[in-house]
């Protein structure tokens, strides 16, 4: 989930400078247009320690008129506040139509930092994500704009960050025993964050990642966020009085890196090498796959990737290691007539393995939020909505013990027309091309953009996203098989 | 919740046998036109033991073409379903488009059955109920409709069919040791059916309660239901083809009993019988509201009913008793403007007292789902979703420890009618009486489906509405001043 919020996202001072002045125009005369809505704009500032949650916030009150704007922190509840239930004061807070309430504390603080101190246990934090979307919900149906920034961190940033302020006499103050805390409990923490992020990225209120390390980064994507989603609404509103249904929530691309770019592509095995290791890993998944049978640990593993990426042959590498008569290879191609009177989910329950043994789906649910998404076969309603549908689904399936391993198989562009050319000369592959697949070529950079997106709302920390890079077959297929004997060797403790 | 259907709702042998065949062919063709349509029907029945569960699915499969219903009643999990994650076997079952699956047991039954022999507590309920929640929402977002039924037995009725049963030789037999467990555990199981309904009665998939006595009652109402339900479906989606949003779920309204109807308003009290129990209870709310204020106890009285219905007698009798430091009543008229630019439950959360306070509400959120539905202030959508807000912010309220009583006084339109012509009569509160509330009158019928929906939706375990006879005042006052004092010493220990 938070892949993406590590890439090391950076804006020069140069460029800020230069759309800042245009931002803050449009964000002024956006409040004033605001003004007279009958909505009111409900911004929340959340994150990691140090990942500028209070500069952003008064780099936003810079920004905007403050007359019709007003920022709360909420801290511990005061004795007023301790007589009332608690909700009460945000309620009491909340902004009226027109105008906008800017939280760096919020709904959010007081579930987070309890279950962080240990004080609550994981029911008790989904019990009060529960109170917060009820909560947001009842806004939203009233018609609030609800805007929602989780500024991320990575450990190394956070760790860096300390260090930096730490050196330093003049701001050694500035870090905190809970500083120093929170950095040991990094692990937990992001956890934690996790757990609530996914429990509250409803539709009508998703959240935003931004990566906090860079500060002109930060305040900018922030800004044009507010700007865009505000925009929207306004336009949206508008339509709405034409009788016409509002637009779902689509997230506002904005220029970033992408966990694909991010890969190393030159990674490369020699053929010896991959020999070796190939033998390796198939008596290893062999021994591990017998003794999973026997402890009736069922195991599901998902293969992605763009066409002519290896998929056929990954799992032609990973088959002879199993036992026929326990695994079964689902091809997911265009569903049957039976299968799409259902639930698009419902093709992939049917296939669930019983325990102990494996499902390997070439291709799955995720074609939900790629082709269908790229190719407009769903509407953004429903891959909007397939993240969150798909998350619990996985999480079905990894509480119930399966292990679930989901494999990107990754190459780039001159990598696959070579690919494509070789297979036109080879008469047993040629049927593999089509016209169509050098179609989808000219959609390359929406097919990469629906990966990152997938990747950042689909990567859990139950079933987290194996990004392989897949240039190199050999490499790949190796990269993929130590994986799954790394997850199996878990699982067995 | 409940009370609504433990009214005696009964039809006779023969307007059941008249209407039965109109139904059956109206169920009979909106099957075929369902055949082609682009949702599936999904129809749970559940409810109370012996409230008539297996018999009401054995009528509808007698009703409806075989051949494109399904009926499933799931027991314990069988080896292959264990095997995989609980809604494995659900997910399976799932009707296809234009066919309707019939759940006896469903995903239901296993959490109500845990809760219900303390396997689980109520924490564990609401996860599995939000589970239930995000199971049915995908439906729904998928297009399905879902049509929960819950067939509701009273005490007394449960008590006298088990004892008709038990006596007959020939009928003994069906009488098992659970059903006797059950019917000792009655307030125990109702509890969690209320909780259980409360908590996913939402928005597109509601709960329709149906008493469970009369079998012909029964029938009746719930192919009724199916038959409009889904009739109001397809023409929905023939509007939504047209690029109209399609119109809130609206109860069905079916001629039935109101519990308004059910109230004794020939209850009286004689006037020194009145002026003694005025001065006892007066002075029994004086010293327990001063314990109260020790204990830190608050109060929030909410007082709804018709006009001149005599809420300001009632509130001028209590308040003597309370000391004015600590009481403050808030009369509800039109919302101000400050209120207007809010969520209409803002200027109510506003007034929630201190601890040891009272808040007195003279009309409340409750013309939510009362004047703003009669009179078209809300739209359908709005005062829809209000009643699970509603009972949210009531949950908050009790859960913080605050008392809240809710009083229903009730007149009827003769009384109404004398009570104006006497007013009229009198100078300083002639003001009171203007054309509209002679106009409302006109609207008798409505107001009357509106308050019994709100018994029905918003009457719970920890809020219950307390219905108080009121064309003979002090009847009415003694009647609530009681109430109160029980709930205040019921508080105090």
């Amino acid at each position: 989930m938070f892949e993406v919020a590590e890439l090391g996202h950076k804006i020069n001072k140069k460029e800020y400078n230069q759309q800042v002045p245009e931002l803050r125009t449009a964000l002024l005369d956006i409040q004033e247009e605001l003004k007279e809505a009958d909505f009111p704009v409900i911004v929340l500032v959340s994150g990691m320690d140090g990942a500028g949650k209070g500069a952003t916030v008064n780099l936003l009150n810079e920004w905007l008129d403050p007359r019709y704007v007003r920022t709360f922190a909420f801290g511990d509840r005061s004795d007023e506040e301790l007589e009332r239930p608690n909700y009460w004061r945000f309620w009491r807070s909340l902004p009226p139509k027109g105008r906008i309430g800017l939280y760096v504390g919020s709904w959010y603080s007081d579930p987070i930092a309890q279950r962080a101190a240990n004080k609550s246990s994981d029911a008790d934090l989904d019990r009060q994500l529960l109170r917060i979307k009820v909560f947001e919900r009842a806004m939203v149906d009233d018609g609030a704009l609800i805007i929602k920034f989780w500024l991320h961190l990575s450990q190394k940033s956070q760790a860096e960050r300390l260090k930096k302020l730490g050196g330093d006499p003049k701001t050694a103050w500035m870090v905190t025993k809970l500083d120093k805390k929170h950095l040991k409990n990094y692990a937990h923490f992001r956890a934690i964050a996790e757990r609530t992020l996914r429990g509250t990225s409803t539709g009508p209120a998703p959240w935003m990642i931004v990566e906090g390390t860079d500060a002109y980064y930060r305040g900018l994507t922030v800004g044009q966020h507010i700007r865009d989603r505000i925009r929207q609404r306004l336009n949206g509103a508008a339509d709405r009085k034409k009788g016409k249904a509002e637009a779902a929530i689509q997230p506002v691309p904005i220029k970033k890196l992408t966990v694909l770019q991010h890969l190393d592509l030159s990674q490369k095995l020699d053929k010896k090498d991959y020999q070796t290791k190939l033998e390796t890993y198939q008596s290893k998944i062999h021994y591990l796959g017998r003794m999973a049978k026997e402890k009736k640990i069922s195991s599901v593993i998902v293969l992605e990737g763009l066409d002519a990426g290896g998929k056929g042959g990954l799992i032609r590498r990973i088959i002879p290691a199993l036992d026929a008569r326990n695994y079964q290879v689902i091809p997911i191609a265009a569903p049957s007539d039976e299968e799409r009177a259902h639930h698009y989910l419902w093709r992939f329950w049917r296939h669930i393995p019983r325990a102990g043994q494996v499902t390997i789906y070439d291709r799955s649910w995720y074609g939900r939020v790629l082709v269908e998404r790229v190719e407009g076969f769903a509407t953004p309603e429903e891959w909007m909505r397939a993240y969150a549908e798909i998350n619990d689904f996985e999480e079905q399936l990894t509480n119930h013990g399966t292990l679930l391993l989901k494999f990107w198989v990754h190459i780039d562009q001159d990598e696959q027309l070579r690919r494509f050319k070789e297979r036109e000369k080879i008469s047993f592959k040629k049927y593999k091309i089509t016209a169509e697949d050098y179609r989808n070529r000219e959609r390359w950079d929406d097919y990469e953009q629906a990966v990152n997106d997938m990747v950042e709302r689909t990567s859990t920390e139950y079933a987290p996203w194996i990004m392989i890079e897949g240039n190199d077959k050999k490499f790949a297929r190796i990269k993929a098989m130590r994986h799954y004997c790394q997850r199996l060797e878990q699982a067995l403790g």
